[in-house]
């Protein structure tokens, strides 16, 4: 069994911490990491580290728990367990599991997150969104730009990836001509509202990401639609499950390390699904009529 | 026919400019509000200045376009057409066509953005959620507090919703137990994200707002599972949809005041959906499984 | 006849839009530059796009306006006709004429405004006075060094601003000794009290800009009055004389780039005073009386 | 003979200075005030803390020299003798005089600067531009709203203006129609750009002012050319020429204080003109020439 | 046995977190608040949450220790043992051990931090030295005014304090006349440095805290050493020993709490020294020798 | 006898101002440096600019006062004499002494304050602290790494301190094992909290500095004290007896460079000792009584 402080500096070795964004918190959030008896024999990944994660790593007996998203984005000066993150600090040390976050460093890294969302996808990735500027080899960055073998509809894309990304209650919203031919396709796991223009710059038929409020999504449609040129259509999916694939391919690269190290480490990958919606309903609402030539606007009052 | 600055006085008067938020850009937008001359026959009411509904003011023969949404929330140096901002302001100046902004202000208003949505939802208000601290009536204000004369489930809640709202695309999303009593009903048109704090101490079952993205609803369901105790249940509607009842309430307060001074005013209400999604697509993944007890995570690579 | 975009685009490359301040508001601020069917034959250069300008484009039929100051330096929310701005933006659209603006960039460029003043003024242009650092030329930058072929005195030399400078009602203000000798002029066309510290460093007998105000020219007359050293005198005309004489030079570069491409452009350069000092009235007071020996300090309510 | 201290207590309060605006640099800022043997016979005053003032009060043989204007508004570290206030400084000390500032107090005092600005136009001041809140007379405050016992025109008010105020090289500048009717001046000695919106507020005719600048001067008269509605005439003194009939409004105060404790004091006020400006040269170019109906343009490169 | 949140709800009677700075962080740090099995028989109260303090908790078998300083000032996102804070969050969780804080809410509280600096000194306080606005009994407040029964000179007064804080290595620091006759002592237990002015303004004759630093104390002796006035003669005491008997006089607030209610806690207070200056060593050095009248400065490289 | 401007000249290439930190104010503060008659015979070093070392200055008939501290580190507004720092310039001024100022310019230069501290306590410097990135010699910077010939006891150093640095009233304050063995040791003259990190990371067994506060001395003895690792021990000195050497050394400078040019200047070196602190006492308190195994804590009100 390997030291906590092994299986962290592979980890580390992974997502280096010194390539996460400035405002970003990553790096061993929870255990004894300074302690030379502290071993780990399994490892769960996930995307969220909330209670219902943490219970789970709990059941398995897991060691050491990897997440994607920070416990403390922001500084706190507290971890009383009347909170929802104490709590969580309570139970991680009362039980012995360590915590690691890999965020923005994992996204940014080679193979990075939007890699795996590109790869659950069926997509060939060919360059980052916006590359990292020390990297000669151009493969790190932000978001990926990738390419499909053979051109589809935007609503053939759009079923292929409520088909493949794993399955929310939330599912996917598109905005855009449903006939529209889509070959390259930008992705970008998380919240992806700030890349547009370099989306837009890449040509891109289609931006899968997450996240997207009115405003932006609006003004991308707008501009879109202007005569002299384009912008990409949207998917929006849910942020956990874009970042979902990830897991799994950071599960097979630590279990490459053990194997190699001889560690014997058993990796976990959570199923539970941490996307706070629970449930979907269409509209079945009359209102607003359609619109019907001369009749798409009517006096409030009037019979319709 | 009424002046165009008598018909914007009156606007001013339901909606006062220096209501509005500091940070919001509100009141008229462009027209010839200095000229005597300038006279309004028909005004037409939208959530959103874009193309799609100025296309339909002109075909209308508008003189007057009343928007929810600023057009420009941050200040532009150029209103060149080659922008999609700059080719609404070219458009509706060709066609000798004003545009007047209620935002903020509306939201505030008695009855305001939120009491549209709450009687379009069939609930009977009680309180604003953040009152206006200089409206002794305690009307005005951010959000509303409501009640439902019976009790039903969440699930029941969110089909009245579906039902009820104008229709769109993305529909609706859910989080919390579909079998949950809810009877205290928050509302808030629109974004309402930075409202969480109230709506839990206003003791809501349910928050009915827009645009909620993964943090902030993660931890709220966080905070709602505490065994110490409760918070809201979330209904995320389109941000259109939440906002579209307040042009029907809006032209209906309009026509009162046209009918009052005997203008002859023809009022219109936009049927024109401007939520950018246009299309919702269900997860079909089998991917993750369901987790089955001790068969809930699992190592990658091994057979599933 | 030209289109639209492809006299924009020669606009752009004699002024390059990046080259402004970054706190600058250049470009195209109003027309229809997407749009492939608009057309230009007539353009009109001028310092101010103030209304009177723009009435005059009006009477010319002209398709363009050019002007060195940007109609909108702070972003707006509103273009509404009520305020002096949104009425030129009204009647730019309502005739069909488009707007652009090259200020720093104008400022910065070779040739620039602060050559032209030079070029009026009859002085021999040496180096810019803050040389942009990405010039390997080192012709562009703000402000320029110049140097007169025969030193002349402080008095003589304001007297040529004054005959060759387009005339003003508000004049030329002088401050220094009018016997001073000059030989080497910075010049800066517009406000130029940023500049003092390096117009001082290049050893300049004079400095001809606008817009100084009491506490920098008195700052600046304190430190040439130094017994360890000097500082140049200071000639201050009016911010649009240094200004015009751009538009001629500038019209006179869309002239030749006209011919080239076989345009048959017209162009015409505004000779309205834009200045808004419409009389000047020299001081007849008695009072301070002339300092005479002891008497030059007195008593108040003592007789005089 | 006073001791300096006492001096000092009866300028701040004729000028407190917790009065001033909080960016302002007031008080006693050289001098022996902790002294009790430091003595004070001869006071000058003067707007500038300038070197010949300095020169000035050391042949007067002043102990106490009290000026509008901070000698450093903004903090220094250094006092040396190379710099051109260190200079005053060194002089100040090595001569033993006192210097006192009394700037924003006495701008806002009653009676203050803009009355005596006032007292020297002939005018009947009615209110301060922007009174003070904890004034309950309602008489201190910036600037002041005047009336004339007869109205005369614009023309006329710059005649008036040209003869009472301190002459200066640069004498005044004037924006409006010469035949204008002027009943109503509004008044502000000093740099009164920023006070634009109140003297319009205040339906002033006219406003006496200094330092204006182009972009503030085109855009009043810009706003005053509005069809619905006005705002002020401009005239744009010298700046010390707007300030200095405070020094003689202060020396009669302080003899009055003098007289009425026997103090004796001999107080002075500086005749010396420190407006930077030591000459005016009119225009007296042909260029452009003055605009003849369809001729009001030209192309550059054509025959004039 | 009372619940913790029951004796948390008692010390924040004691010392509102409301009503501490907003820079603070107060409160409870650490602990199942939220749980109503958790009970408290044992409280330790320290200055600092320290590992040898955590670990005589641990010793003691306490369920609450109450420190004076935050553990964490400023927000952490990680509690990873490694981390010396990390590694008491570690020991506190393991060993279900809860920590409140009481900062600056204790320092502002009646009876708080000073007044029993000021008792252990046998002072009798008069006053806050920074009164709480909000304190009709003008008892709340930074710092503390007191008055000894016998004025002393500053020797015996320095003596005292030696003899009545608790010893640490490091002693007191005493910068004063020794003869100068002390009766009105300000006190501020903890860094003092920020209330020089208002300990000037109330007339002290000796000034004791901790933590001054060289530019402050010297400044604060220079301005005593004017000769226009005063200012208090110092004592700098070790930050810690200025807050210890905060704990004894909080641990007896709290045993009175519970014989009230008959809770049978039982409360300790922590003796373990926690200032970090373990040794405190006089100088020895004849460098530089004393000054002797001419001979009191001389030439490096001279014999001495 | 050299121009004062030539004793500056040698004096800022000493201490190139420029090398200063951006926020200090350094250079000349005081004096006559444009007079080409202003001349320098006698110059004193001292480490404060306080009234008893300008009053020596006065004494000795110095033309100069060299000091490392600023006069004013923050910019003034007003030299008045009634204030302390103010009358320093009085003084100065009144009796033809100039003042120059070499702070963080000083720190940092080769050889610098640190090395002078060095130099005091008999160790060998290796290298700076904090490295200037723009020396290649790797010898200008912030503090200085040393080593002693043979590692000694942490007590036996400290005692080493107190007999080599000049005497103060407060002497050294030690934290850190007695009997741990010291070899390489950091120094930084002056106040040096914020050099924590890289002490630690240069491995130094004791860091010897100045002005250390509570809260950053104990994190150091907390980190210092971690399972995983070391840390300094920690001396602090006054402030003014770690800056003093290099008083010696500056005037050791001048004088070779005096030499070199034949100026036969006379330099003093201050021996009044300007540490704000006059006295120490020790602590002779029996309270806390020490710990002694179960009773190490206890309840007030019980018997001790």
């Amino acid at each position: 069994m390997p030291a906590l402080s092994e299986v962290i500096a592979a980890l580390e070795a992974l997502w280096p911490p010194g390539q996460a964004e400035q405002w970003d918190a990553v790096g061993t959030v929870c255990g004894d990491t300074g302690n030379p008896e502290a071993r780990v024999e399994r490892v769960l990944f996930a995307v969220d580290p909330v209670q219902e994660v943490v219970d789970e790593a709990v059941r398995l007996g897991a060691d050491l728990l990897v997440t994607h998203h920070p416990l403390y984005l922001r500084g706190t000066t507290t971890v009383a367990a009347s909170t929802f993150k104490g709590r969580v600090v309570h139970t991680l040390i009362r039980n012995g599991i360590a915590l690691h976050v890999a965020h923005t460093n994992a996204d940014r890294a080679d193979p990075g997150v939007s890699d795996a969302l590109a790869g659950a996808l069926g997509l060939r990735v060919t360059a980052p969104l916006v590359p990292d500027t020390d990297d000669p080899a151009g493969r790190r960055g932000l978001g990926r730009i990738c390419e499909l073998d053979e051109p589809v509809t935007l609503a053939a894309f759009a079923e292929r990836a409520a088909s493949r990304l794993p399955a929310t209650a939330a599912g996917i919203r598109v905005a855009g001509d449903p006939e529209r031919e889509v070959r390259t396709v930008a992705v970008c796991g998380g919240s992806g509202d700030s890349l547009f223009d370099v989306v837009r710059a890449a040509g891109a038929d289609v931006y899968v990401t997450a996240d997207l409020r009115h405003h932006p999504a609006s003004e991308a449609q707008q501009q879109a639609a202007m005569p002299t040129g384009g912008g990409p259509a949207l998917l929006d999916a849910a942020h956990w499950a874009t970042e979902w694939p990830w897991t799994e391919q950071a599960a097979a690269q630590l279990d490459e390390i053990s194997d190699r190290h001889g560690w014997n480490l058993r990796t976990h990958v959570s199923r539970t699904v941490t996307d706070p919606w629970t449930a979907h309903v269409a509209s079945s609402s009359a209102n607003p009529p359609p619109a019907t030539g001369a009749g798409d606007t009517d006096t409030p009052g009037a019979p319709r």
